[in-house]
C-alpha cells in the first residue's frame, strides 16, 4: 500500500521532510534559465525546460535525506502543455530516484468527473480495451466540499492501484477558518470533515498501522492539530505551512503520534530558494546545494523535536 | 465585462442553455473514432483527436442556439497533454464561433497558488517582462472550502481582463448536503458561501445589472435555489444537474429572476450524446443533428416555461 512505501522511506531516511516544488520563474537563478531562453525564446517551452532542469537539481541534492516529493501543479498549469510536461517530467525523475511524489492537485468534483481526475492523477484512462497513464504519482491532495461521493471516486485506484490521497481538512491560508472553523452542532467544519477522513482511512489501513487516506492539516493552527490528531489517529497528516508560511517546530509536533510517526512536514520556498536566503555562503550557483543545507537542517530541527517528544 | 458579454449572448440568441463537454470516449460513435485509431493505434494522441473532432461537430451543430459552453477539464485531462491539448483546441474553435467559453475546473488554492491558477485559466503566465497564454476562457468554476483569500486571487483577472467565475454554492451530487446543508449559527453552509459570492458580485457588476462573479446552484434542490436568488441577486447562477441528473424545468425556473435573467442551465451528457436515445430518427452517423434537437427541445422547454414566469 502507499502508506507502507511512505512509512518505510521515512524511515529509511530517517525524515520527515516533504520538499515541495512550487517553481517560480522570477525566483530561479538568471544564470540558470539563460541558455534556455538563448534556445528557445520567451516561451513556453524555454520555462518547461527551465523548471524541469530546476526541479532535476533540487531533487538530485535532497533524493537521499527525504522521503518524497511535493509539486504544486497549479504553477506548471499556468505554463500550458510545456509546464504540464515538465510537472511529468519532475514526477518521473522523483520516482527513478526512489521517492515517492504527491501531486498537490486539490482536486474534487462530482461522482463521474472526480473518476476521470482519479483516472489522470492516480490511475489510468481506459481507450477502448487498453489503458494508460497521464500524471499518475503516488498520492494526490483532495478537495471535500463536494462530500463523500466526491472523495469515493478515488478509492478505487487508491485500493487497487496503491495509491493514496490527503483530504484537505484544515489548510495554512489566513482565511482558512471562514468556512473550516465554523460551528455545527457543536462540531468545526473542519472536525467533520475529519471524520469523513476516519472513516475512509479505516478502509486503507496497511500494515504500518497508518493509512493510505491522510489529511491536509497546517503548521499554522497547532492546537487545532492536537485535537485532529486524536479524531484521525490512522490518518498520515500532510502538514503545510512551516517556515516561509509561519509555522514553527512547535507547532508541528503535535501532528506527530507517540511513535514519532504520522506526519510529513511540507516546505516549499524555503528550501527550494534557500540561496536567496543564504547570501554568501550558497550564491545562486549553488542553488541545490543551498536546498539540500536547508532541507538537512529542517531534517533535524524536527527530529531533535520529536526525539523530546518520544522520551 | 465578461457577464455583459454572456447576457448579450443570451438575448441575441434568445437561450440560457448552456451545452457541457464532458468527453467520454465510450458514447463517442465507434464509426467515428475508427479513423483515428487506425491512423494513431490507441493512443492518447489518438483520443485527443476524436475529442477535438467530436466537440467541432457538436458546436458547429450548436453555436447559433446557445450562448456558451461548458467544457468539463477532467475528462480532457485523464488524456494527459494530448486531452488538455484538445481543451484548448475546443475552447479555441467555440470561441471563434462566437460562443463564450466556461471552463469547469472548480479549482482554488492558498493566495499565491490560487493566482497561479488564474494565470492558467483566466489570465496569462509571466515569463520575465512578457506574458503568454496558457488555457484562459472567460470565466471558470472555482471552489471556495479555503474562504476568501483563495478566492480573491481570481479578481484581478476577472475585473482587468474582463473575465467571470462561478462559486461552488450547492453541487449536484447525492452527497452535496454532507458539508453545504450544515447549519451553523442558523445559517447552512451554502448561504454562507451565498453571502461570499454576493460580496464579490457587488465588485463586478455590469452594465446588465448582473455580476460577474456568479454562483454554481444545482437544479436537484428547487428550494435551495428560490432562497439562494434572493441571497445573491446580481449573481448570475450557472446551474447543473437539469436532465440526465434528475432536473425538470420546474425545478430550475426559480433560479431566474423576474427579468427573465439570471440563470444560465447546463445540459451535458443529454444533448452531446442525444444520438444514443433518440433510436432511428438520429443514428450514431448524426450525432451532431441530434444534439441540436436536444438542445431546441431544452431552449424551447425553458423558454416557454420564462414565458409563464414573467407574465
Amino acid at each position: 500500500m502507499f502508506i507502507d512505501r511512505l512509512v518505510k522511506r521515512i524511515q529509511e531516511k530517517n525524515s520527515c521532510v516533504l520538499v515541495g516544488l512550487d517553481p517560480r520563474l522570477e525566483y530561479i537563478p538568471a544564470s540558470f534559465k539563460e541558455q534556455y531562453y538563448k534556445e528557445y525564446g520567451k516561451s513556453f517551452k524555454a520555462v518547461g525546460e527551465i523548471i524541469t532542469a530546476f526541479n532535476k537539481v533540487i531533487i538530485d541534492q535532497v533524493w537521499d535525506i527525504v522521503p518524497a516529493m511535493k509539486p504544486q501543479i497549479a504553477f506548471f498549469e499556468q505554463y500550458g502543455l510545456d509546464g504540464l510536461h515538465a510537472y511529468r517530467e519532475t514526477c518521473k525523475y522523483a520516482q527513478e530516484k526512489g521517492l515517492l511524489v504527491i501531486g498537490d492537485v486539490k482536486r474534487g468534483d462530482i461522482g463521474t468527473t472526480s473518476k476521470a481526475y482519479s483516472n489522470a492523477h492516480l490511475g489510468r484512462a481506459s481507450i477502448e480495451s487498453e489503458t494508460l497513464e497521464a500524471f499518475s504519482v503516488d498520492a494526490i491532495t483532495t478537495n471535500p466540499y463536494l462530500g463523500d461521493d466526491c472523495l469515493k471516486e478515488f478509492m478505487e485506484d487508491i485500493q487497487e492501484k496503491s495509491k493514496g490521497m490527503f483530504v484537505l481538512v484544515k489548510t495554512s491560508n489566513p482565511t482558512s477558518g471562514q468556512l473550516q472553523d465554523l460551528e455545527s452542532e457543536g462540531k468545526k467544519i473542519y472536525e467533520i470533515v475529519a471524520e469523513m477522513v476516519y472513516q475512509w482511512s479505516l478502509k486503507t489501513v496497511g500494515d504500518c498501522g497508518y493509512a493510505s487516506v491522510g489529511a491536509v492539516v497546517a503548521a499554522t493552527h497547532p492546537k487545532q492539530a492536537k485535537d485532529l490528531r486524536k479524531l484521525m489517529p490512522k490518518a498520515y497528516f500532510l502538514v503545510p505551512g512551516y517556515g516561509a508560511q509561519g509555522g514553527s517546530v512547535e507547532d508541528i509536533i503535535d501532528c506527530f503520534n507517540e511513535d514519532g510517526l504520522g506526519a510529513i512536514i511540507n516546505s516549499s520556498r524555503d528550501i527550494i530558494y534557500a540561496y536567496m536566503k543564504k547570501g554568501k555562503e550558497y550564491d545562486e550557483n549553488h542553488f541545490g546545494q543551498a536546498a539540500r543545507a536547508e532541507t538537512l537542517i529542517m531534517r533535524k530541527s524536527i527530529n531533535d523535536a520529536l526525539m523530546v517528544k518520544r522520551k
